[in-house]
């Protein structure tokens, strides 16, 4: 019984230790190393090989090394073998550091500050409370809710928008395609940590961005492709957007000469929000084959028609 | 009995509505209008108007506008009249924003990602967890111990320096002359917000920047005299220090063509990290005027030998 793990190697090896000690009966394998093909029980991968239902006739579970499985080709994983997506806690905290960074930065103007230092430019602006900044995270899965719980404890009025209704405390909800004209007309700081499903591909558009107040500033912290990023440049050249902060991109990496590169109320990153750490997502792992081998219902099983 | 405000007028247009609602035994006055003189026992200024034993024979109280004295000539405020400095609710959570931003952004390399953002380059580095980032915060008043809160519920292993000892939980504290060598040593990222007095001055120098460990971060939100500014440019510039966030500086606004202005490994912002809230303050000026009153302890009561 083996485990192919086929992502980034450094964090592979620190798997390999950890399964030796936690889960000595099960063989571990790092792509393109894979042992015998027909012992190979589990698989984790960024981007699974191809044919992996020929390759591997035993093959018991896909595991996502990302939080979500929009770059999974689903139709190609049998549908007898559950999907799983990461959710595990350094992946949850670098996502609140990084939501709670740009959301402070955009509360605070740096993207502006930052222009007018290079514009040798002293000039304060005033200081706005937490409590008159409105925040609004598009997205209440355990992201979202974790960038919330955070964001509430500095004062700032919170409220989520998801597909289904949920509750948290201290925190506004809205849901469905009813909820949605609301929650955005309420939302001065928009983040967005949401799958990326048919539904959801250029959510972020202009009819969205209308929806917002004047200066509303947008965090795209999702996917590229939640984005319309023509729409998002109008919005920002016709100032009804007053800044973005973007950690992802349609095309990555994003190509030369795109206009992203080198506006002025841009903020971007290579998509390193958040980053799956090897030893939390080892365990959150070990803990979903124990799950499945004792008949429990998995952490992030991926629902097929939902897409996530 | 009057009270005379000598500051920002549109927060004091907000003390006056609040005075008339609270206390409406106080006349309350916005300098330059000073009614009668002799009728003022309440000062409030960031700058005091010179003279103020001789124009103000019944001056009983002297309150800062900021959460430092420095700026104010303490011998020309007879050694009869209290000074009380400004330690309210808006102005910590404004300090306490402004250091979260600083620190995450120190954390998850903003800088350099701006910096690679206008060069067109798509570099991901690698995502450091809260947990093996040290966080030194020298001054451990009010506002130290609020940030010092925030950041360890991030996860960072968090230390604060003081003149004095401090306890607080899950805080690793030092104290005095002879714990700053330890405490710099265990501080990748350092976060000024002592208070301004001849001891503290230039205290961030080279002989301190050498007692933390290679590629440390300052962020500086105490006041520009606490920094050699020369000394700063050296540790950047020999890779000691790996970057700089400054909200002060030794003259403000900073002059035209400082290096500071231009340097890519400092963000510059225009002393705006926190500033004191028109509500907020206002209520602890009246609080401090009724335990004077009732002769209880005022909050944020000058020690003037100390000088703060």
């Amino acid at each position: 019984m083996s485990f192919l793990y086929k992502s980034e190697p450094v964090r592979g090896a620190r798997w390999a230790e950890l399964f030796a000690a936690r889960a000595p009966d099960i063989d571990f394998h790092i792509w393109p190393s894979i042992g015998d093909p027909a012992k190979v029980r589990y698989l984790a991968a960024w981007q699974p090989p191809e044919n992996i239902a020929e390759t591997f006739p035993n093959l018991e579970l896909v595991f996502s090394i990302g939080a979500g499985v929009d770059q999974f080709d689903l139709s190609q994983i049998p549908a007898h073998i559950p999907v799983v997506r990461m959710i595990e806690p350094g992946l949850v905290a670098g996502m609140v550091e990084y939501a709670t960074l740009a959301v402070l930065a955009a509360h605070r103007d740096w993207l502006t500050y930052a222009v007018q230092q290079r514009e040798e430019r002293w000039q304060p602006m005033p200081v706005r409370t937490a409590g008159t900044r409105r925040i609004g995270v598009l997205g209440m899965g355990t992201m979202g809710q974790a960038v919330l719980d955070k964001l509430r404890d500095f004062g700032f009025p919170c409220a989520g928008w998801s597909r289904t209704e949920h509750r948290l405390p201290g925190i506004e909800c809205f849901a469905g395609e009813q909820g949605l004209g609301d929650f955005l007309a309420r939302s001065d700081i928009l983040v967005c940590l949401l799958p990326l499903t048919p539904e959801t591909r250029g959510i972020l558009s202009r009819k969205l961005f209308l929806q917002l107040p004047p200066g509303a500033v947008l965090i795209n912290l999702g996917r590229g492709d939640h984005l319309n990023e023509d729409d998002l440049l109008d919005a920002l050249d016709g100032d009804h957007l007053s800044a973005a902060m973007l950690d992802v991109c349609s095309i990555e990496p994003l190509p030369e000469g795109h206009p992203f590169w080198q506006h002025p109320r841009i903020m971007l990153t290579p998509h390193i929000a958040s980053v799956t750490q090897p030893d939390t997502s080892a365990e959150a792992v070990l803990d979903n084959i124990r799950r499945h081998r004792e008949g429990l219902p998995m952490v992030g099983l991926v629902d097929r028609v939902r897409g996530y």
